[in-house]
């Protein structure tokens, strides 16, 4: 099978890694400085402490050929690549952002066989051909309409996979979308506002305090009824990932533009009236460290 | 005029040196070593860029003999002196600490005459013995009951003092106090968990809406109804101190305990069920970045 991935963030590099060993994989890039890196020197994935290599075909062109693409870049980042698939035959496309933002677009490019995901992968790009698999775990994948079905793609993701890179089929896109969306809610943007590890949330007593009355405007903006379980796992998620600096306070550190907008941006969108303080002064907190590291950067 | 001034931080120095000019000042502070600093090298104020000495006497007693006080301890410290100023002989006493939760020991030593004030002075320890006049400003003060009025030594203060060092008398002590406790609560708590300077509050349109909403609640709690003369007076601070790094937040870097509870603790201990998320989201946040600051030093 050909696979096309569109971004060489850290999960398209992860992404075309795994993939790479059992299909064709063309990775796309934003510049063609890095697609020259990649096809020169390949990608290398880190894991524990061994290095694991594989040549890669990677170019900066806009021509998505391949019948399956991923795409892997930032929410704010896809209008470009949804116009392109605008105009594009029919294939089927994962979409691997964190929120719902994206889920607007769909109408748009309602020709394509469209999946949702979600990656359990922890990732750390190192550098434009190098990422870090810091943690295992699953892509969660549905498709945006039951109707539209690809089997043979889906046969192939889930039967002929490497066994620390297993996809896992849903029937409904939108728990899966919204558990991850309640995660990156609470605990990124807490997280890059009061600029602590994923685990001091849970375990200073007056920071859990603020995550759960967090949690509740979430849950409630959602319609989620199942408050007890979802908060265990938001819990859970602090406690396997309590020394990690989030990917929203690691965008922050670094003062790149964090993705705020597609996700707790997204859900004051649709509060349609309901009692979100502590979302919006979040949203404004970061808004505003963002700004500051744009100025501190000119 | 004999003048006991007790606490040697930043206003305590800043205090015993201008008063020490013209009346006879012991300063009073917690701990021996400190005392016999003071006692072996004086006090030295920089001011520009020029040093300015006095001798001084000093020590770590708790008999407070003299018959003018001035209490320059956080409000955290303060229950040790009301208690020891319980026992002792009618004098006249200054509190200089910020908020309002001192109001409530008042009752406790009522044999006193009471003044309460207001520190407009940028002062910064540098070292124990060492205090930088980085802000000139003037101390606001107001018997706490008007029945019982010390003129002495408001003539002393007021006609005997430094051109620089101006204490200012008024009718009403609420509307100094909280004068103060509105740019405390809003500016203090906002900068220690955003973790920026002054001036950003106001540079930074997200920031400065959250400064805005925040300034509403406390304006709500303390039932003030000069709304926009109250903000502009908040917005003037932050001009004025755009460079500076607020009080709060110096304690947060430097990992002292703040003075959250005196300030956000007690507004929201008067909200009487009044819509304080934002107040309430700040104060769970600096408890929590104290916890935090205390584990790192065990």
């Amino acid at each position: 099978m050909e696979v096309g991935i569109i971004g060489a963030g850290s999960l398209g590099l992860l992404y075309s890694y795994y993939l790479s060993i059992n299909q064709s994989v063309t990775l796309y890039t934003n510049k063609a400085v890095q697609a020259n890196l990649i096809n020169e020197k390949g990608i290398t994935v880190q894991r524990d402490n061994n290095l694991f290599h594989m040549n890669m075909n990677a170019n900066d062109s806009r021509e998505y050929k391949e019948q399956f693409l991923i795409i892997t870049v930032k929410q704010y980042q896809l209008e470009e690549i949804i116009e392109k698939l605008k105009d594009q035959p029919s294939k089927t496309i994962l979409f691997l952002q964190n929120g719902m933002g994206h889920i607007r677009f769909m109408p748009e490019i309602s020709h394509h066989r469209i999946l949702f995901g979600v990656s359990e992968h922890g990732a750390l790009k190192l550098n434009e051909t190098t990422v870090k698999h810091t943690g295992i775990g699953m892509t969660k994948i549905a498709f945006y309409d039951r109707q539209k079905i690809d089997s043979e793609i889906i046969n192939t993701l889930i039967n002929n996979e490497h066994s620390l890179f297993m996809f896992k089929l849903f029937t409904e896109w939108e728990p899966i979308l919204k558990e991850k969306l309640v995660v990156n809610a609470t605990i990124n943007s807490l997280t890059s506002v009061l600029k602590v590890k994923n685990g001091e949330l849970i375990s200073d007593p007056y920071f859990k305090k603020l995550l759960y009355e967090l949690f509740l405007e979430v849950i409630d903006v959602l319609n989620e009824r199942d408050v007890d379980g979802l908060w265990l796992h938001v819990v859970k998620i602090c406690e396997n990932t309590a020394g990690n600096v989030s990917s929203m306070y690691k965008d922050v550190k670094e003062g790149r533009q964090t993705e705020i907008d597609s996700i707790l941006g997204y859900l004051i969108d649709h509060a349609y009236g309901k009692n979100i303080p502590y979302m919006r002064f979040l949203y404004y907190a970061v808004k505003g460290i963002e700004n500051e590291n744009n100025l501190g950067r000119v």
